[in-house]
């Protein structure tokens, strides 16, 4: 069984610690991947500290995971030792429902299995995740890399890269199309980079002035500071489309009239209290409100790759584990930009 | 100018009550149309009790019109004296915009004129309803109606007709769609007539077992208690699309789960208090949550010619003017089978 470390939480309460730990045998399409980068998603704070209820100690965190294959099971066709390989937020699914036969494993009927804190289909473990030396995962639920990016800055791409792509590409944005993104965070800023790379117009809505300069670099075409409803206003039933990235609270009727007939809002992040809105801003325009999770398996291959093609990669800031619970505090002061990844290295 | 009689409110309390004032004179492109039959929308009380804050007294309500041309401006080529005709929610819009030119007045950007209550855009005079003896109408915003159709039962379709029509073709319900309808009402049974002429299987969802049977009749193939869990949970996530014609307060959430992957749940009720939903119940399988009004005069003449066609009607109680104030009443105790319908020539 291979040896595995990494860093858990063992309670709600305590910090990331150094946890030891072994992975289950790879099986016959399976790939064992020693990880290199593992990104730090807003996700693995709330998990640790149980806020969604859901937690199941030890915790070991991490599901934007880049490393290097080092073994594979003999029907694995996908990689070979040495290959540089990705994982994300999920880990399996039944393989055999609707949406697994059409690649969306991500909504499989009977539920994808997650990177941690999720019961193994295999052998019934818990899984770990990539705050970790290493992980064993099906060959089907990997991914390659293009040779040329960044591997620190690739790791974000399979959580906050993919959960931006896949409804930009859903909704069909592109050339001639008007595109808000709420909120400059993780997933925003990808939102940006995918937005302005697929040739729509960009807006990008923010509460903090500061942050202008950084969306203009990014790829906006213009901010809106979003708590000026003059600045508001001027954009009125124009917008084809706007993916809303933020999870703090905030008020959806403040977007919704800014959408055009049959435009839609798109939610990718996940607000604790359930918010509210008024139906006649829906009906008034035929506007939807919809909400996108992350992406099945061939399309988080196809952000992989249409990465590669265009030379696209998170803004991390690299860190070493040791620093982990002080990056945990930090994000939850907005104080990174835009998305911490932890140098496995640092481990050893 | 033609001289027309109806019944107004006066005031948010006081009751309708005969009122006589005077219509303009029809322009080159409008007609007079004398009312046979006005259909009781839900929206008419709500309006003249001013429940949505934008009252206009006097206000003579009604907007599901059928009546008898009896003149026509000269350059009017759709009706001549002594034909059916039928008017509906709006009565004009700026006929310019994106929306109008296709055919979408319902959705103009500049805001169509409403039937009643609203700013007139030829005189600027407040455009007076359809409980009266007359209207002056643009021909373009005035219907034919097909022969086989029993006249009472049309005036409806102005309305609820057209509100459930619209988004059930938006949202292609029809052969191997599984659609949901929740309410059993004024809008309700149209949208069931409707969904399961196009051939869809149809659920009604409803609050009171009393109303199966006749769901049953009216044409569902499923009747679904929505305050009991067990047969909620057995349609769960398994509905093409959802159209909520409930105005009473109601949770999206018990409903959201039942959409399958990439399903919509449409809402034409306008609920006064904003209704909330968890994001949960959206991102995990794309779900979204829309809303719809009316139609376009385009879709409106589409939807009165398929009635014709496949002998489509409101289930309605005709009364007399005088039993108004009654039938107010008797809608706010849900005591209608399905809609109220004014038999104009009472007010002779």
């Amino acid at each position: 069984m291979p040896a595995s470390k990494g860093y858990a939480a063992h309670s709600a309460q305590s910090p990331l610690a150094p946890f030891a730990f072994s992975r289950r045998e790879p099986g016959p399409t399976e790939i064992v991947v020693d990880i290199l980068y593992c990104g730090v998603c807003h996700s693995d704070l709330h998990m640790a500290r149980n806020e969604w209820g859901n937690a199941i100690y030890p915790m070991v965190p991490g599901h934007e995971i880049v490393g290097r294959v080092t073994a594979t099971g003999k029907s694995v066709t996908k990689f070979k030792a040495g290959d540089t390989a990705a994982v994300g937020v999920i880990v399996d699914s039944c393989r055999n429902c609707p949406s697994c036969n059409n690649s969306e494993e991500h909504f499989c009927h009977e539920g994808a299995t997650l990177t941690y804190a999720a019961k193994d289909r295999v052998d019934g473990s818990i899984t770990m995740g990539g705050y970790s030396s290493n992980y064993v995962v099906d060959e089907r639920f990997a991914h390659t890399v293009p040779a040329n990016l960044n591997l620190a800055a690739v790791a974000p791409l399979l959580c906050a890269g993919i959960t931006t792509y896949s409804p930009l590409r859903h909704w069909n944005t592109g050339p001639g199309k008007k595109v808000g993104i709420i909120g400059l965070g993780g997933l925003g800023h990808m939102a940006l980079k995918f937005a302005h790379s697929f040739g729509a117009h960009v807006v990008q809505f923010t509460t903090n002035d500061r942050k202008r300069e950084d969306a203009l670099r990014l790829g906006a075409n213009e901010v809106v500071l979003s708590k000026d409803p003059a600045q508001m206003k001027a954009h009125a039933a124009s917008f084809d489309f706007i993916l809303d990235c933020v999870s703090a609270p905030h008020a959806l009727d403040d977007y919704l009239p800014l959408l055009r007939q049959d435009g839609t809002l798109t939610l990718v992040g996940l607000p604790e209290k359930p918010p509210a809105f008024a139906p006649f801003n829906l009906i008034t325009g035929r506007r939807s409100i919809a909400g996108s999770m992350i992406g099945g398996m061939e399309e988080t291959q196809q952000m992989l790759d249409y990465c590669g093609h265009h030379n696209i990669t998170s803004e991390v800031e690299v860190i070493p584990i040791q620093k982990i619970n002080e990056a945990f505090e930090r994000m939850l002061k907005q104080d990174v930009k835009y998305r911490f990844v932890i140098d496995m290295s640092s481990l050893k």
